[in-house]
């Protein structure tokens, strides 16, 4: 298959197209560095990259950014970033993308477990999460062509809490993670959130 | 108790106020009619109702629109109004409320059951509501002084069937739909989404 990796400079990024480049052709993307770069908040510099790369079997997003910030801290313009990045960047990428995918392909974005287990600081980002998979779960079912459309819900990635100084052994490695997306390209589920931590070894 | 109850001229409203009106002080808003008018897309409307009627022991919301449409019909303004509107409306609602509202206070929103039973045509529904219940689970855990919030999460009302000319019968009445966010005004519950097909008769 060849299959469009966008954030995959980053952590669990870099790991999902390791993962999948052992079985087939991977394009990394990301929107500073690497192979080809795009802007999931740009919607003209997405479709340049499909125009560029396209047809394509399978599209994974592992990129996307809100605020971890108190309810109270959050401002008008945290809500406005996490609602235009994360969220809209990776619904956008839904629509942008089905032009370019080829029959029974596959999309599968990134939410996240603050979605059901929220903490202090998460309204944002819980939003964000939530209604990301509230948005696959519907969309998958108006898929045309057999293409699926699922989300990978992560938890804390243990190399994110080493660079944070918190503690790694309370998080999932970014290999192990990287199971939930290569199940989700290759496997036959659609509208699903997949808890990474199924699929912790 | 004194609440405020917003959105008092819609199906659900309407049967919420009058339940509510029961045992407490009931303030109805509404946008364009009713006793008293706030728009909740509009901060500062729903800011000069605080400022006029408050302080109150409760906010309950049973206003917001989003779009019914299949994906590749949703234009970009489709998803705009549907988070500026449901969404982000009855975000900002509680954002605003916490001021206002005596300690041990609560809020309640309205989400509905298409967040997790999605179906063709509710893509930005979906997104909207599954976004408002991860909100307020993790908003919950910032409440200060005691207060509450709560969701209520309802299926489709027979008044509104009837009116569509569908079968009503599919529905569940108002007036049992509102037992729900009684339940959560005078209850104890903090965080929840409370299904309304669960307080069925």
């Amino acid at each position: 298959m060849k299959i469009i990796v966008i954030g995959a400079t980053g952590t669990i990024g870099k790991a999902v197209a390791q993962a999948l480049a052992a079985r087939h052709e991977v394009v990394s993307v990301a929107r500073s560095s690497g192979e080809i770069r795009a802007d999931l908040t740009d919607k003209a510099s997405v479709l340049r990259l499909f125009e560029q790369v396209g047809p394509v079997d399978a599209v994974v997003s592992a990129a996307g950014q809100a605020r971890f910030k108190p309810l109270e801290a959050l401002s008008d313009e945290d809500f406005q970033f996490s609602l235009s990045n994360k969220l809209m960047g990776q619904v956008n990428l839904v629509r942008l993308s089905l032009p370019f995918l080829r029959d029974n392909g596959s999309i599968t974005l990134t939410s996240g477990v603050l979605a059901e287990e929220p903490t202090p600081g998460s309204p944002a980002i819980s939003l964000v999460n939530s209604g990301l998979n509230g948005f696959v779960r519907a969309a998958a079912l108006e898929m045309p062509r057999g293409i699926r459309v699922n989300i990978v819900s992560p938890p804390w990635v243990s190399e994110t809490l080493a660079a944070m100084g918190r503690d790694a052994d309370s998080g999932m490695l970014a290999a192990e993670v990287s199971k939930a997306y290569v199940q989700s390209v290759e496997g036959h589920q659609t509208g699903r959130v997949l808890d990474a931590r199924a699929f912790r070894a």
